[in-house]
């Protein structure tokens, strides 16, 4: 059960704008263009920057679940996403391990397991099995399959 | 001046054992070896997973430069270390643009940059002109040409 390779890091931050156009313009990265997620209240910039993207994300309103992190701990690193080829028998061989998954409620359907901005399933693994990292997995062949 | 790659992401732990058990033996990320940097204080250990590596980061001593981050912060993610082709060309691009560059003294020869692990050259541009992330420089071609 290999993780393949990282998909992407996640970066919190307060103003998309400003981080925009310190990310692009001040330190060179390139803009991958800009989404949002209106359930999750998060905008979202992809910066391309070889196999592995940078995601900056920021919140447009005050209880989106990057909310609470800017409160805490400010801006800064929030996640690392790699990607797996087969999310539950990942999922399955975790948990055999004892490690937590975020939202499994423990019965079938609610195992955490839910659909990332691009249609991927995706999975979290809980801080406290990775020295303090927000660990997403990510189903690498998914997009192929859900379009 | 275009950033080329994420070349790694670096996860500060208390525990080099623990952490590999989680990381290799719960995760399933693959085992790349462990170094120790004694002059800085720290182990490292490396994890591949594609193109980009993760390294975790444990301290040797108490005083070492990650000890104070650990006091902090706790373990969790550190810095991310992305590769460019020029570092000098890079680093006057950067303060031309107002960026500030860790340790950079502003005189010829003090400009924050430092020989990393591996023998190539490295820079770390300041927290505050990366939405708190500390973030690494690489040059790409260093390595091979130290050899």
């Amino acid at each position: 059960m290999k993780i393949d390779a990282v998909d992407h890091i996640g970066i919190v931050v307060r103003s998309m704008r400003e981080a925009t156009e310190e990310y692009c313009d001040v330190l060179g990265f390139t803009d991958g263009g800009l989404s949002e997620l209106a359930d999750r209240g998060l905008l979202v910039r992809e910066l391309e920057v070889g196999a592995t993207r940078i995601e900056l994300l920021a919140p447009t309103r005050p209880d989106s679940e990057i909310s609470v992190f800017l409160q805490k701990h400010g801006e800064g690193l929030h996640h690392i996403c790699v990607s797996v080829s087969n999310l539950d028998a990942k999922l399955d061989d975790l948990k055999k391990k004892g490690a937590t998954i975020v939202g499994d409620g423990g019965t079938e359907g609610e195992r955490g397991v839910q659909i990332g901005a691009d249609g991927s399933r995706i999975a979290f693994v809980h801080p406290r099995n990775c020295r303090g990292v927000l660990l997403e997995l990510k189903e690498q062949t998914a997009v192929a399959a859900l379009k």
